[in-house]
């Protein structure tokens, strides 16, 4: 039986998308050879290519402007390809928890970092609004999702300079207006795919203008130019990023996806604000679909609860320890029927417990 | 059918390791979910992630004073990476072919680069020898195998420097003195795994001692810190990499492996040597067990001896288009048994057309 996988990420993955993988491992559509075993300039990988790449744009409409590319590294390499390509002088950062820490410490390796508003004050339980983005500035740097906080950025601000945002925790599980975004990325682990491939969605005519030395493999125009095969690609890790995407596809794409997301998010959510035990740590207004994160209001229950869980077949729902407590990820891949199983163990507990 | 895959990479896999591999992603260790899908911090993950640093020690003898690392990016981001935490004033490097030129061009961004020995003027067709290491440079960068030109470093230079080896396409093939080097990095996607991640064994004494300003992911102290964990690894690229080193460990490691490619090189190249219609583009005493070049003497007979390979269900010898005619590539995993069919074809060939 397969466990109810609420764990941050790598995380649950569709079945279908898995069962497909597992049938290209040893012969490949017939070619007798693997996928992992043919050569990334091969006609069938680059059907892959193409495929994982038009439904990227199909999802997520994305305009002629911009082009998708599969690199490697995950958002950690991102946090420093883009001061690399696009800090000039200086750029615009929101301090919104553990993730865009990491964007901001890095970003500082290369330029002067303005940071224009942060949720420190209360552990990142909140998203900082209202703030000005200041004209003078390179690019503003935004986290749609925090994946540690369990928050999310409901209303992307109107920005006269670049938005660059890191949407590594919750792509694909809403519609989001890609024109508004000179470059979104995302580690491919959450909603896309397995861990080692990262998608970038870039604004072809922002690359190539930075004069700074850089690796050619952190140079966004390698890849724009190469089409994702400047290099041999994580071959294995687009494929299934193909699989799943056919599969958000199936299912009716990233409308019918935030639908599913939001019975889920009501779901759980409803239980937790019913339930005398349990409260959420993130502020209602910016709480996040994909990640939710609860207390016991007894601490001392934790382990029991966990054990609860577990007995129910459900795993990775231990918090993280910057935050403590619970914390359920649901994401696009993650059944209705699991956060069915989490509320029911919680209302069980409470019965128990209360 | 599997086809007889003499790809140049990524190439033919071991049957036991897909086989497993299929295996682990619905269902990983009775965990109830797929090995892609299971948290890079988890228990199962590290397990995985341990046992595929011990191979690689194992397999290869490599001392104390080194460690095993698994990135990402490749051999290209390591052409960076190198001279990033190591070029501080000048870096020797030896230009033997398509590959050490671009680990070469990338070395100049970041410093001056000592050209000592190069084989461009036949086109790379052998390895520079009997040249001087300079006692003031920083490191010798060389390519224990040369993928497009088919030739290999079969003695490495006593050096007082310390030595970086790119060995992306032997590693595995043959015992090496690890002590021997400060760095030795490969891409997987030849002899050890699928695309997307790359081996690092690096002594760990000389990390950490760079000045300069770099990315965090492409410092080595960072994966050396933080046992390859500092953020989410390829999970499925290492968990492929360990069951071909266990595939590799059970037919008897390196020295047998070694004796197996001898095997395949002697049959195909005693068949290229004796054939009248083709010939090796490689200096005899430099050719590589891993990748073999060969040309017919009539170049309009190409086709049709692609063809007749073709129907022999051999696939992946078309040459690079650098060096044109044929290349086979039998790297470990490649079957005796391929050998053999490839070898009939050509002496098919010679008899309807000798």
């Amino acid at each position: 039986m397969r466990k109810h996988n609420f764990g941050a990420g790598p995380g649950v993955l569709p079945e279908a998308a898995i069962k497909k993988t597992q049938e290209s491992l040893f012969d490949f559509n017939n070619s007798g050879m693997g996928v992992m075993e043919i050569s990334h300039r091969s006609k069938d990988f680059d059907a892959v290519l193409q495929k994982a790449k038009s439904l990227v744009k199909e999802l997520l409409h994305v305009p002629d402007t911009h082009e998708v590319l599969f690199l490697q590294g995950g958002a950690s390499t991102q946090f420093a390809m883009v001061p690399m390509n696009f800090l000039k002088k200086k750029a615009a950062y929101i301090d919104q928890g553990a993730w865009s820490n990491k964007a901001i410490k890095e970003a500082k390796l290369f330029g002067e970092v303005e940071v224009i508003a942060s949720s420190k004050d209360k552990n990142y339980s909140y998203q900082p609004k209202g703030y000005t983005i200041p004209a003078d500035c390179d690019y503003l740097h935004i986290c749609s999702n925090e994946t540690i906080h369990g928050t999310q950025v409901k209303n992307f601000p109107a920005s006269s300079i670049p938005v660059i945002c890191d949407m590594s925790s919750d792509i694909f599980s809403r519609p989001v207006d890609v024109s508004k975004f000179d470059l979104i990325y995302a580690g491919a682990q959450k909603n896309m795919g397995p861990s080692g491939v990262t998608l970038a969605i870039i604004k072809k005519d922002i690359v190539g203008k930075s004069e700074r030395v850089m690796p050619t493999m952190l140079n966004y125009k390698t890849h724009l130019e190469n089409d994702s095969l400047y290099n041999t690609p994580p071959v294995i890790a687009i494929l299934v990023c193909m699989h799943v995407l056919e599969w958000l596809k199936s299912i009716g794409g990233v409308e019918a996806m935030q639908k599913i997301n939001q019975q889920k998010f009501d779901m759980f959510y409803n239980e937790v604000d019913s339930n005398p035990l349990f409260t959420g740590t993130a502020a209602a207004e910016d709480r996040s679909p994909m990640n939710a994160c609860f207390l016991l209001k007894d601490a001392s229950m934790d382990e029991a609860f966990l054990a609860k869980a577990k007995e129910a077949g459900i795993v990775g729902i231990k918090g993280h320890r910057s935050v403590g407590g619970f914390r359920a990820s649901m994401y696009n891949a993650l059944p209705v029927e699991s956060v069915k199983v989490l509320v029911q163990v919680m209302k069980d507990f409470a019965k128990a417990n209360g």
